[in-house]
């Protein structure tokens, strides 16, 4: 089967168009099936196409007037979305003339205009970013949600359990991924009344879910690799996936002048170098870029503001196998093979669902 | 002026009476002006005693016949205090039997204990848990709240802010702490309603306050060294520091990894050893252990959990210097003199306070 070609936002993000056409064409490098829909401003793509012929044969160009700014409000982002490239990205997933849409820009712009033009799935209330993080383990931790929703509800971080576990099916092949709950203990009184109402779910869930939930986690344990998906809200995602990314820079920034220290620890430093260069690969962030919106019926992928080309060829690979692994039927059928019973006769038994004002679409 | 003696609850925490009377022991052989008021078992305190006659000669013994549990609910916990050795040694500072306590036991019940029996001072609504975290720059980073409070309103957030200051010149010895709120984004728009409230409050304080507030921050900017204190809800707080604690430890397993990865890299390592016990040093959790909570009339210090005794001597000393550098007398004036009129002011501009479960005592 053909994979259905990707629209890229070539404008979003602080990094420009030349670096996301580059991305592409390096994604196309290794992957010579994969075909791309260039949004943006179509001279400025021409002109970053031109260092790119191999990328130019595959692609064709979709003009947008205008960009969505860094700090631009979603809701003010949505009303213009028809003359940005963003939109526009979001609307070829939409309308079929793409598979499945990668933008770098603005997350909450995104997410709005996602939830708008594609509609979440029957049964999930929101989307939810996930993002894979290195652990020690075989292989990433998949951690949701990651900013796209500020505060969350019981019923949310449920359908966010079930939503992630399928991904981490379809990305690690795990039949019964270990799902926690992130908090600040273990014991079932800590936390907020959403956190111990979801676990209430989840653990009433039982039999009935696709996956094995094993109750909370705290965030020093993320990387121990004895967890598959970690779900939190997005407030609380946001500050703990920034907070281990600042936490391992902030060591190999001590590393880097613990060795520069003396001409003895420089010497063992060049030695070892095979060694960090090693470290440096696992924990580059451009090495696990491109964060994907569950639970949207279409394949959304989130590349970090300020990824590189390296960065920007990963997040479109992500995407290719999305695709190529179909994880929005693959999500439906989880929940309306599990997902829906389960969550229905859970809340039943534990307490009426409030209604949000971010609640059904 | 003769240093007040510190009570040491010799039973709270996962490691046992050993290690607390041994870091205690260690600390009075750094400081030889240290005065103990030992609580817990007595027949237990004596055995440990035996091998540390210098510890010995400078101690007290109060017998407590029993213990707050690791799980125990602080309401709980609260009944029976007079029974315990954390409440105990809580009751000492109360009565002026000593200074300041010192625990490695249940935090909640820490909290608890300590503002039913020393009440939050004057203009204080709820007492916050701050401690040291490392940076690149010239010194740790103050950060509160970490656990004590798992929900705050603007006020409280507010109220950390002017204490996390006077903590930061006390232990810093600088005169205008650079203090900022933790947020997922550095824009106004970003974060829940408290946060935005709370930076609206201090931003409108502004000259009043004898810290210089920068606005928001993000969670991997926190290591850098240019904010001194940085200010957060106690839940955000505990994630935010236990997930770089957890990456930390992610990257020094990473590269012991890396540095085990063949004979060539062995060697680099060998030779480049001072180097990384430097690093081991620097981020070695017990070398920065003894989180202080402000805002309470009277210095308890909470050890961790699972300090060793190197680490409860740590937590000793930096229980020693708040006493010898009058933190909860210096607080107060702070409060006195300038946070009391700017939060005043800056509260009615704003938006009323509402009333909090957990508000005043």
């Amino acid at each position: 089967m053909a994979l259905p070609r990707i629209a890229v936002d070539a404008m979003g993000g602080d990094v420009g168009v030349r670096v996301m056409v580059e991305g592409a064409a390096l994604a196309r490098r290794q992957h010579d099936q994969f075909k791309f829909l260039l949004v943006g401003d179509e001279t400025a793509i021409k002109q970053a196409l031109e260092a790119h012929p191999n990328l130019r044969s595959a692609s064709e160009i979709l003009h947008a007037p205008s960009v969505v700014a860094g700090d631009e409000k979603p809701t003010q982002a949505l009303r213009r979305a028809r003359t940005t490239s963003m939109g526009l990205a979001i609307d070829a997933v939409k309308s079929g003339a793409a598979g499945a849409a990668v933008s770098a820009g603005n997350t909450g712009a995104l997410m709005a205009m996602s939830k708008v033009a594609l509609r979440t799935m029957p049964g999930i209330d929101r989307p939810a970013l996930a993002a894979l993080v290195p652990t020690l383990g075989d292989h990433d931790l998949v951690m949701l949600d990651l900013g796209a929703n500020t505060e969350c509800d019981a019923r949310n971080l449920v359908q966010f359990a079930i939503m992630g576990a399928a991904y981490a099916r379809i990305v690690h092949g795990q039949s019964e991924p270990r799902v926690r709950l992130l908090n600040i203990g273990t014991e079932e009184i800590k936390g907020t009344d959403e956190l111990r109402d979801a676990a209430a779910m989840l653990k009433q869930a039982g039999e009935a879910l696709a996956f094995r939930f094993d109750g909370f986690t705290e965030a020093d344990k993320l990387s121990r690799g004895d967890v598959d998906v970690v779900v939190t809200d997005g407030f609380t995602g946001n500050i703990a996936l920034k907070a281990m990314e600042g936490a391992a820079r902030f060591v190999a920034d001590l590393l880097r002048r613990s060795f520069s220290s003396s001409l003895r620890s420089k010497f063992g430093f060049l030695i070892s170098k095979p060694a960090t260069e090693l470290l440096k690969h696992h924990l580059d962030p451009n090495n696990h870029n491109g964060a994907v919106f569950l639970g949207l019926n279409g394949v959304v992928v989130k590349s970090h503001g300020s990824a590189s080309a390296l960065g920007v060829a990963h997040a479109v690979a992500v995407t290719a196998r999305l695709l190529s692994e179909r994880l929005t039927e693959r999500i439906a059928a989880d929940l309306a093979e599990v997902g829906q019973d389960a969550m229905r006769s859970a809340a039943t038994l534990v307490r009426p669902a409030p209604e949000t004002p971010g609640g059904p679409a």
